[in-house]
């Protein structure tokens, strides 16, 4: 160990083990969660070479044959929560990606929730005993976000009853989904369906698309690999060309909407059921973006403790780089929105399954509000965590930039959360059209309920913004609950600054969806601020629920400094509005010193917190020995193109320029 | 050519050549600039395959190769130019970097400023023909930005006439110089001089670490690649361990410093000697800053022109994506901050020139300001641009993510121009240094020159940033010259806060360097605030050189949007300050609406004037014909994993597991 990080661990003020349980969900969540791990790292099976060392074709066979292994250990061990699952899985994958991963969070759900009782019949056996392994074919090379603008097509042929599948154009070719270029021989294809002359807009059909036995791809399909990207290499994101294929009418999926033998079109009961597992999925993001942003600190912070460098005082002996202001001010606000994060996702879990529940019951009330939060925070997190992990990664200097330290794949793995699963800018405006119509139903009487309660005031006091001195300065920057309410008047001010700049460009003679355009930089920011304030106030609520003193409050620096933080970023907004005047902010500048020296002793112990797991985090850098140099240079060793002492470009180019000189 | 890219380059309201030959520094060297291109993109022999389907070891084989056909072409061609060779080798290198880079900058340029005479007439031949690739070995596993720290030590020893050098801990194994893994027989060895049991410092050795016949590493050398990076796959990035090397006495460069046979030391006459080629390279990493940058701007513009998505107007047919006010506002400040630093850069080009011609007069007078200028926008510029590059891959949605788009390739290359050169952090505190300097000198009294004089102003009116409403707000937001006024004075007023708190530590009892340590993230953003400043008013300069009418009015219009995108995102800045009010800032907000709308229908022609050839974007997105589907699916059909119809792993991995389940 190294002595360095052994002291700073003895400096900490509070019992890490029991910050553990607090993020885990209590003791028996965290004991239960490191069993399962060990099930892992003691396993033979997945010992294996670092990916960064492998060709693309050697890494998804790598991943694939855990895929296989994985399966099989997790009947073997008879672990089936959901929970369990993925942390046994994200145990085994490390930083990476799941070459299958399709199949589980979309092709079985799927089936799961759109099949009628005779299509479960015949596709769960084969897709739960993996004969059929497939993936969820939905974006085009043409369209992404854009759902209505999918040009692959379904055409029923009443006299073979069987629908015929095109890709009519190039841009119509299905692209990106996970597992369709090599592993999947089924895809559910999303697809607009035309029968008897009309179309009814898109439906789902499942499609073969490999010969079950050889995989060889079957006729009319035209399916492989869209090639390397930033990250993902063990995955096979692919695409689908579609020539006249023919499947049978019960491979739509037809729980819902169906056709008759005759090519009779019946409507789905209602729309809003397709909605939740979107929902659910982005709710889950926010808890990566936690995961990501908490590995990236942990492995900053741990570095910055054992790295020496230059001099704060000549003479001295060189200081570790967690020392430097400048340092702590890149880290530490960012370990403050780990964990900002981190209870953010547990408030998102726990808020889905509740309203699940609700809507189980047919209660659909609250879910207009989660699927606005769930939009405006899965941006808002992916944004923040990753812009952080490249500050991380820099915080690290030159060697950041090694695949040792773990950071880039960290990163590459994270970034494409930005915009799948619904691109970051459209969901900001998906939650300002909702704090926009919220706005206009206070404004006409309406009392909102709600985490958007806060623009019922609207009608009474704000008119337009006004200079600092004529506003009531009443905050306390210190105290998180007067810190609540100034991020809270920020994102009202913000809302009604996009609803009146939409009201003004419909003035100006401009159409309804004119003047959102003309608005939209306003109405990102306003969501923008909306999601602030939601962390904010999340964070400051889980301090509620802390008995520990010595954890509440470490916590509570931490939450402090989340919220005076934000503040200095976008102070021109609470000046602006008047919410803080000059002085005060100036305060918060001088207080934010103040935190990161407090912060500083325990910097270590609260990434220590997060508990992840040596193998999991792949870092040399990030090690919980702290012994960096000696695994640096021995993984060096290892690389590939260390295997022969001298290259065969030396024999090939260098020995023959000489002679043509 | 796609035909909405037609229509774009048909809105274009002036001259894209015109603007192309302001650029490039005048219509001859447009023209030569293109001779020489074209002299690559029809040279069959560097044909070649995408990197990205490559192995890391292939990427290095075909990095070698073409440098070693870049050394005879540019002989057979008689170029020899640096800035023609610099503009054929980016055309050969494309985003990509190249193996023996660190031979031309940093080995030959060291032997030809730091060998004496004898020295020159046996090393330069060598290294001229080939016979010898070196590398320049500084950097250890343990220090990087202080040199002081450095630990290979060098010891001379007077019985033999010899140096011995040893690498006397793990962290003193030198790390990171691009060329020492594989490539190089020789490197030039940063090393502590001991001679006669005392220390000299850091001193420059020419140390032979392969067999110049064989290749094989020498006794006493151990030497290899430091493992896959974060992009710089075509560089072999190497570790050098030196276990008592002897080298002869004459292996030290001795133009400056010596050890004569017996051991004495002789000192150099001057310590400033060394600090030209360091402010030379950070001078063209804002070159490269502004290349990057404009490089990812035209792959998101064009593809912004020609991608459609969604719906403005229902009913209507999808929009191009950069009808969007979302897209334009991500896009559009990074165009002008594009032209901005493409400005910057010229201007750094040519001020180095000039002072390099007074210092070779022996006038040293302007190096300090040269040093702390090039430290500060090589900071500034390089992490604008890092997150620039970011913000138009993701602004690429999905497609974005691909390596065929090359914004991933353009952002793991330039990313390390954050750390290497002077770390950034460090670098602002550099300026900052040079910048509270300057300050005290002005309080003292002392009339300061140059582009620091408007600290002058310090010792009159400034004491404390006041509420808005005390101050006179005589800003014009439409008018470049009295926005560099607003600029100017920020910077004025962050350069003296940050002053005052060094002063307010000190007066705390805290030493001078914890009082700088406490002050670092004010002097960062003091540093910063000047960079912000001079790029204003040189891009505000440049405007002056510009006759054409045309042109004029639309890097105007740039630059105005320039000036004002970075109020809006610093706005807490001027506010605090009173150097704007808020209606003002209001006004700001809604002037950038505007701009955008004003920019749009030129977008396309000013991305087209950067002039970057299809071959060297290489990227699908940014096709100069906007044909942008085909192309990408015909390179996901080229990619490796579609080299066969069926992966092994379905034989290995996934057909088994239906029989144990």
């Amino acid at each position: 160990m190294n002595p360095d990080i052994i002291k700073e661990r003895q400096n900490a003020t509070f019992d890490v083990e029991k910050l553990t349980y607090i993020l885990d969900g209590g003791l028996e969540k965290t004991k239960r969660r490191r069993e399962i791990e060990s099930m892992v790292f003691s396993d033979p099976d997945f010992k294996e070479e670092d990916p960064n060392f492998l060709s693309r074709s050697e890494r998804y066979d790598q991943a694939v044959r855990k895929s296989a292994q994985m399966i099989l250990k997790l009947r073997e061990y008879g672990i089936a929560d959901p929970e369990e699952i993925y942390c046994y899985k994200t145990m085994v994958n490390g930083n990476h990606h799941e070459a299958m991963g399709l199949h589980f969070v979309m092709f079985l759900p799927t089936l799961y929730s759109q099949c009628d009782p005779q299509q479960s019949k015949k596709w769960l056996p084969l897709a739960e005993s993996f004969q059929i392994i497939g993936t969820y074919a939905q974006t085009e090379m043409g369209h992404g976000t854009h759902l209505r603008g999918l040009e692959t097509t379904a055409t029923y042929d009443p006299a073979t009853q069987e629908f015929v599948l095109n890709s009519p154009t190039i841009s119509s070719i299905k692209w990106w989904p996970g597992g369709l270029g090599k592993t999947s021989n089924h895809a559910i294809v999303l697809a607009q369906l035309y029968t008897q002359g009309n179309c009814h807009g898109l439906h789902a059909f499942i499609v073969p698309i490999r010969d079950m036995n050889t995989h060889v791809p079957l006729p009319g399909i035209v399916v492989g690999d869209i090639g390397p990207k930033f990250g993902f290499n063990e995955v096979d994101n692919g695409f689908l060309k579609l020539e006249n294929v023919r499947i049978p009418r019960e491979n739509m999926l037809m729980k819902y909407a169906k056709v008759e033998p005759d090519g009779t079109y019946v409507k789905p009961p209602s729309a809003k059921l397709t909605y939740g597992t979107m929902v659910f999925i982005r709710s889950l993001i926010v808890g990566e973006s936690a995961r990501a942003l908490s590995k990236s600190c942990t492995i900053a912070i741990r570095y910055s403790s054992v790295r020496h460098q230059s001099e704060i005082r000549p003479g001295s002996p060189e200081p570790q780089i967690l020392d430097y202001q400048t340092q702590q001010y890149k880290l530490f606000p960012l370990l403050a929105t780990a964990y900002a994060f981190s209870f953010v996702g547990q408030y998102m879990k726990e808020t889905y399954h509740r309203i699940s529940g609700d809507i189980n019951d047919g209660d659909f009330s609250e879910l207009p509000e989660l699927h606005a939060l769930s939009a405006g925070l899965k941006a808002f997190t992916t944004w923040t965590t990753n812009s952080g992990i490249e500050v991380c990664r820099m915080s690290c200097g030159g060697h950041g930039y090694s695949r040792s330290s773990a950071l880039p794949d960290i990163y590459v793995e994270f970034t494409p959360t930005c915009t799948y699963e619904g691109e970051n800018t459209v969901m900001m405006l998906q939650t300002a059209r909702y704090l926009v119509k919220s706005y206009r139903q206070a404004k006409a009487g309406q009392q909102l309920s709600g985490i958007v309660s806060y623009l019922n005031e609207a009608k009474q006091h704000r008119v337009q913004p006004q200079p600092v001195a004529a506003r009531p300065t009443v905050v306390d920057i210190n105290d998180l609950a007067s810190l609540v309410e100034v991020y809270k008047q920020r994102a009202a001010i913000l809302v009604e600054l996009a609803a009146k700049s939409i009201q003004q460009e419909m003035q100006n003679r401009k159409s309804q969806e004119d003047a959102w355009n003309n608005s939209a930089i306003d109405l990102v920011r306003a969501s923008d601020a909306h999601c602030h304030y939601v962390v904010v106030k999340l964070f400051t609520d889980k301090l509620g629920e802390i008995g520990d003193i010595a954890i509440h409050s470490v916590l509570s620096t931490l939450a402090l400094l989340y919220a005076l933080h934000g503040i200095t970023t976008n102070s021109g907004d609470f000046l602006q509005a008047g919410l803080l005047n000059v002085p005060q902010v100036h305060q918060v500048s001088a207080r934010i010193k103040e935190l990161l020296s407090q912060l500083r002793p325990n910097a270590v112990a609260l990434v220590d917190a997060f508990d992840h797991h040596d193998k999991k985090l792949n870092s040399v850098l990030g090690r919980y020995d702290g012994n960096v140099y000696e695994h640096m240079f021995e993984w060096a060793r290892r690389s590939p193109l260390n295997a022969t002492e001298v290259h065969e470009s030396f024999h090939k180019y260098l020995k023959p320029l000489r002679s043509k000189l």
